[in-house]
């Protein structure tokens, strides 16, 4: 035994996460993570699991490692069904970020949920951008929700949007958030489902279990990139989308088989079991695809791009 | 989304940890817990396992919960072989309390392994002292390292010792712990394997991978609890021991036969496989014993003790 003397571990909070968490660190970051993914680079253990059936809780701790990286990391995620009666939020947790040379705890994030929020933007802005046409900048976003906003916002850092067309069940929030985007420079207007499908970009971004849009309104050349779904019974992307799509990326194949809206669609039988292309495979690029194509992307969140840039942003935290 | 505020986790470090840890507080709290689990009141969900094998390290991840318990405890523990040679300690990790009614985290142990040691310590204690003849005073002790020092000083706790006698393989190291045990009032020496193994009350502290002590140095109404086996390849008790032993208790049946000595015991045909009386039967009580029968425990820790006392600390931490 080492006479090191204890020391406590750092917690970064929030607001240090923020400044550490510069646009182009992210991309970065999970533009590399994708592509190790993809290339089998990466360690994702099964993950631990624990319910609370009278608290209507569940707790999942899952772990992450970008194989050969410095630091592995472990997430523990609750969600408490019955918190919002209590003006709690639904979920909890925090990351931990372990160096992967000696397994020293490097620190606790209590990230709030911003880790993941900010990947998912990352990666749907990233392959949004790689998958659409050079000239598309129109957006279409379903959905008025934190994800709604930050599509928007990480792809508007990638290309220049010049309008964007928002639809939401609650007309007030879709409202808010063109409001929010005029502010931040953007022409964003409510808009019809039609309307939203028939631009050159569409994103979906909601918690939906039926589909949001009919394929018919997807214009040719566009790109329809969806990140909403997140368990077998979300679904926000018609089958016949996937029929019609040139070319279907998913993040990961087999959870997007399991609970994304490309499982859905080979559940239809409106596309074969192994039609998709690797998200980290369009990120390496070069992308291929014609200009009346509607190509379409399925995200479901790679847990070890948390692990990535959890690290990442350790790294960078001032 | 509720409005709250973002507050940063609560870490508490040793200094806490140790002010809150109250011998009364950890004995009452296992004792509790030991007889949950026993009655089957725990949940102990399947543990997440990460290998590092360039760098000779690994991680698991453990959850427990004693059902229907306010707190749930997530444990990180990392052990990386080659940290010794750097100066750093083998095991880093820690200790996640969480609410099971909201799922928020109330706490982060940066507990350096104590947790451990003080369940470990006080399921010693307490089974040992529960098991041992009314009069036993001398205690036997093989191992010189922390829980070699922690079992007799928390036994010591619980009833009058007159005579400890180490044995260690390493002889400053005996003198060492003679000299500690020495100041804190016990009449302690350094003695041979078989006097040691000839005291009213012997426990075996060691990482042995052979038995350390002969069945036949064990005399009649002798109790002896072993608390090293925590690996299958790990044995510090002999099957003779077993064979003559009139009660075997275990902390965990299932545990215990995988890898404790009492597994080593059955696999070698000394006992049955279901010869083996609940630690926390035992502690529920009443206990029964016969003067001149030998008794044995084997205790290979129990993960929810964890979550009970990570719970009771943080409850009566300063």
């Amino acid at each position: 035994m080492a006479a090191r003397p204890p020391m406590t571990v750092t917690v970064l909070g929030l607001e240090a996460l923020e400044a550490a968490a510069r646009p182009a660190t992210v991309l970065d970051t999970v533009r590399a993570a994708l592509i190790a993914h993809t290339e089998g680079r990466t360690t994702v253990p099964a993950p631990l699991h624990l319910d609370f059936p009278e608290a209507e809780g569940d707790c999942h701790v899952k772990a992450g490692w970008i194989t050969g990286a410095d630091d592995f990391v472990v997430k523990i995620i609750s969600g408490f069904y019955r918190n919002p009666d209590r003006g709690l939020p639904t979920n909890h947790g925090l990351v931990c970020v372990v160096s992967a040379h000696t397994g020293e705890v490097r620190a606790v994030l209590d990230d709030r949920g911003r880790l993941t929020a900010w990947r998912t933007a990352a990666a749907g802005a990233l392959v949004t951008h790689a998958m659409s046409r050079a000239d598309a900048d129109t957006v279409g976003v379903f959905g008025t929700g934190e994800q709604a906003r930050l599509q928007v916002e990480w792809l508007g850092m990638l290309r220049p949007l010049t309008r964007v067309l928002v639809h939401g069940r609650t007309p007030a929030k879709a409202a808010a958030l063109c409001d929010w985007l005029g502010e931040r420079g953007y022409a964003a207007r409510p808009a019809s489902a039609g309307e939203a499908a028939g631009a050159d970009i569409v994103i979906t971004t909601t918690p939906a279990t039926a589909p949001v849009l009919d394929a018919a309104a997807v214009r040719p050349g566009a790109h329809v990139t969806g990140v909403g779904a997140d368990m077998p019974h979300k679904n926000e992307l018609p089958a016949d989308l996937f029929r019609r799509a040139e070319t279907i990326v998913t993040d990961d194949h087999a959870q997007c088989l399991h609970h994304g809206d490309y499982g859905h669609a080979v559940r239809a039988g409106a596309v074969a079991e192994h039609a998709d292309t690797a998200a980290g495979a369009v990120l390496a690029g070069p992308v291929r695809r014609s200009a009346t194509a509607v190509t379409v992307a399925d995200l479901t969140g790679v847990g070890a791009l948390d692990a990535a840039l959890a690290s990442a942003l350790i790294n960078s935290a001032p």
